[in-house]
């Protein structure tokens, strides 16, 4: 019997967190047909921001590739708590990331391998995503790094 | 028999104002299947910006909620140039905002409870919504807040 | 018989490039439904960044309506990989574009008009979209415009 997602993630050493209670009124994800909009997530822990500060000036490329992981599951997170399960999962198909960048700081690809690699260990060929990055000058909480995705799933 | 949700907003001192002419050469929403995409909406009035100028700065978090507001219902003015009436709208799916925030400002997710308190006040449990807050150094014409979304609709 | 969206293209002095490699762990556009998500694509030619620096500054506004048109060509290139041809292409739904700006600058539109107007040319009326606009304060390997695109298609 093959593995679930969530147990192949386990076994790579990685666990997906509880979801977040987002930080404002509205809520961490939306199925609408076969499309799950998840909310923009940090790179928090449950006890608070993991990864404070602007990549390039208060953190490294590589800190940031860790924020960019992180927030990336805390989307997974999210999505799971609107499907039940990750395995109904069908595809990853849109991610975006914004980075909070020093001026002047380009490598926002780089730090967002941190979230496309982590979704294609745990999901394999289904997790291969197109994918956008911006810099943004300041993001809620000083985090590093927010992730937004767009899943499909099984009906 | 129940209100429309226009009359609803009516009723709670909120009008749904007129489609804005877009910016540029594009429409203000889409249609496809039963998802549509909504162009950014400003914070503006028929006659031009109501909000402009950096929130942390020029405006405080509160004239940030209420920029948030002010372009939260722009797009459902230009969801309803495409649709005819919002009672076609089955869900707000994902509510995007851009911040145009002064350095260091990090309390997006205060200001763009603006948006998504008066959708869920329009629209109630189907008003609730996934939703992502970024800052941007700038915004076009110098507004405070852009607000784009996404909606499920009856075909 | 009536052209193709590439041959009617070329008829205006316009080509669809070769689609990029991406500069990260992901894929230039993924098929879902009859949607295409295409992943953020630069102002950038086959050699590299074509439009570098910040609109505004390094850039007048020509410039970055040239880096937009150039960013739109991309995305076309790389729902092109995904569709084998563009004449699947049923709507472009929705462009979302990212300008590298100059503190203070505020024609984003103007900018973004160079991706609008040229999905237009090709397309005719099932070119015309929804638009986002927003300044970023950089952007990868200081490429002047990012644009990302969401496209309907034939199944």
């Amino acid at each position: 019997m093959s593995l679930s997602y969530e147990e192949r993630a386990k076994s790579i050493g990685i666990t997906i967190p509880k979801a977040a209670t987002p930080a404002g009124s509205y809520v961490p994800a939306v199925q609408t047909g076969q499309l799950i909009f998840v909310a923009g997530q940090g790179s928090m822990r449950q006890d608070g921001p993991a990864f404070k500060g602007k990549v390039g000036q208060d953190l490294t490329v590589n800190d940031g590739y860790e924020a960019a992981k992180l927030a990336a599951l805390n989307c997974l997170a999210a999505a799971k708590s609107v499907l039940g399960t990750l395995d109904r999962v069908d595809r990853v198909v849109k991610v975006n990331g914004y980075v909070n960048s020093a001026p002047g700081f380009t490598h926002q690809a780089k730090v967002m391998n941190g979230a496309s690699d982590v979704l294609v260990k745990i999901f394999g060929e289904i997790g291969r995503h197109a994918r956008t990055s911006v810099d943004v000058s300041d993001l809620p909480l000083n985090i590093a790094v927010e992730v937004e995705v767009v899943l499909a799933c099984t009906s």
